[in-house]
């Protein structure tokens, strides 16, 4: 089926893991605009009608279905393939989760705990997260990215250099991802659409949401890419940042580790502040803050931040 | 002497790192408003007439003079020293070097470089690095702490979790910094101003810069608290975000890593798009783009991301 005269891959067409030898959905030209229908991280395994006792019973084999690969004529290894992200269809439903074993606090939180959330599709305004706190919407695809060239068939969860579960908040509608090509056609998968999440989805899941996502693609030749980059058409966060922000931080000789104290200080500080239980806050601000980077240069100690917006209790 | 009543602290009271013993020079009730005039972070080593050569002659013993100690009545250890900052009146004289041995990417620079900045501290308007790079100014103070219960002296180079060399660029006029007192009377010292800085300071050196800075010290009794936080009034980053952001990624196992990919990528980059030098860069990077860290719990891989904002160029 398309719309309007581009074509729509659907969630039918979904994959676990990467693998070169996975066959082609479809093959696409060089500026060809294409829709892809996502399902969200746990491949239908929460719905609406689930509870924590779903979370402790994920299947992790089925998590993160990505929609494809397509092929993209022309693509060799050695070409950088550029997706501009153009638009989402949002669902209007979403879930947050604390996975016993998976998240940077998971020896705090060993308990499965779920949020789901309903939000207007059409508007996007603030999700309700509680009767104090709503959080601003950003959809965006955790998930993009292209077959590595090393045969066999690699976990979809670790992001690396050809992309994959990238979990950047920025990659929204206006922004252009460059990816380095690694196999012939590329083959290009996207899947894990988010309605919003904080620069390092920290408690693992950000407000997991099913949507409909319409990209083009294009191609640079021959051009040598270590990492993926990216560019934005203008400001990124400022959904976010209109009241300010909270923000707490780690300070010692292991970036890993002041980052887990930036954000057990952001949960102790949203709890003092809000009432809210620790489980919550954590992945509240899953959904919401950004941990960065203030200082790395003055040795042996770096800084590592942690911004909670104050929009969200506004 | 006094300015609108309230008393300066002048530049002749510098200490050269932290020391519980260091009497204080003034002594301050919760409430009151204090100016301290700062050097910058070389100490007067680098003026507007060095060159590189002066940059490799640096004696690092006297890098990072704070202003200071002021003893806050009635601060007790397990006390919150509330830094409320003010304002500030820049000098129109700035410096950014790359100082070998010191930075994020030190191996791959080994070479002296410096570049001088002149800037209208008045408008603040952005400062020019060269025909077509213009940084977007926003002045806060990189060194601001109290001093540790430990006896003895401490570098003032590392930051700790009293403060010190936080190289927080978000630590700007309206932002209030949290501190955890671990001595009485907390002996808060304030130096190393910037007029410009990106998250991270990647080459070692902001857009080090002599100023005064005006701040308002409270009290947050017997409260615990681990590492310092900050709340920031209104959006943090408007002065750089108007235009988007070119970024870079690092992926890997290694957050340090991670963050050197990223930042060695937009080295590359700069070069590329605009014919500038690889240091020429590195150091202009270091003033005005952000580390951040998107993803950090898809194991075993995180993403470390590095944003330049497209204002510089436009």
């Amino acid at each position: 089926m398309c719309q309007s005269g581009h074509r729509t891959i659907h969630s039918g067409h979904t994959h676990l893991g990467w693998d070169r030898s996975i066959p082609p959905v479809a093959q696409v030209a060089p500026g060809e605009r294409v829709s892809f229908v996502c399902l969200e991280a746990s491949g239908g395994q929460i719905t609406a009608r689930s509870s924590a006792a779903d979370v402790a019973a994920l299947d992790s084999s089925r998590a993160n279905p990505v929609t494809g690969p397509i092929f993209v004529d022309g693509a060799m290894p050695g070409d950088i393939l550029v997706v501009e992200i153009e638009s989402f269809v949002p669902s209007g439903f979403g879930w947050t989760a604390n996975i016993p074993g998976f998240g940077l606090l998971a020896d705090q939180f060993p308990e499965p705990a779920l949020k789901l959330w309903s939000y207007d599709p059409v508007t996007l305004a603030p999700a309700l997260f509680s009767d104090s706190a709503r959080v601003p919407l950003q959809p965006f695809a955790g998930t993009m990215g292209v077959a590595p060239a090393e045969p066999g068939r690699h976990s979809v969860i670790p992001p690396r250099r050809v992309g994959g579960n990238l979990d950047i908040r920025d990659l929204a509608a206006g922004t252009t991802l460059y990816l380095p090509v690694e196999v012939e056609g590329a083959l290009f998968s996207v899947g894990d659409t988010h309605a919003a999440q904080g620069d390092g989805e920290v408690c693992g899941t950000a407000i997991e949401s099913p949507m409909e996502i319409t990209l083009t693609f294009n191609l640079i030749k021959a051009t040598p890419l270590a990492f993926p980059r990216f560019s934005t058409r203008g400001p990124a966060t400022r959904h976010l940042d209109v009241r300010g922000y909270e923000v707490t931080t780690g300070i010692g000789a292991d970036l890993m580790q002041a980052a887990r104290d930036a954000v057990a200080g952001m949960v102790d500080l949203l709890g003092a502040r809000h009432g809210m239980a620790a489980v919550d806050a954590y992945m509240l601000a899953s959904t919401c803050a950004d941990l960065r980077i203030p200082e790395i240069v003055d040795a042996p100690n770096w800084v590592v931040s942690f911004h909670f917006p104050n929009a969200v209790f506004d």
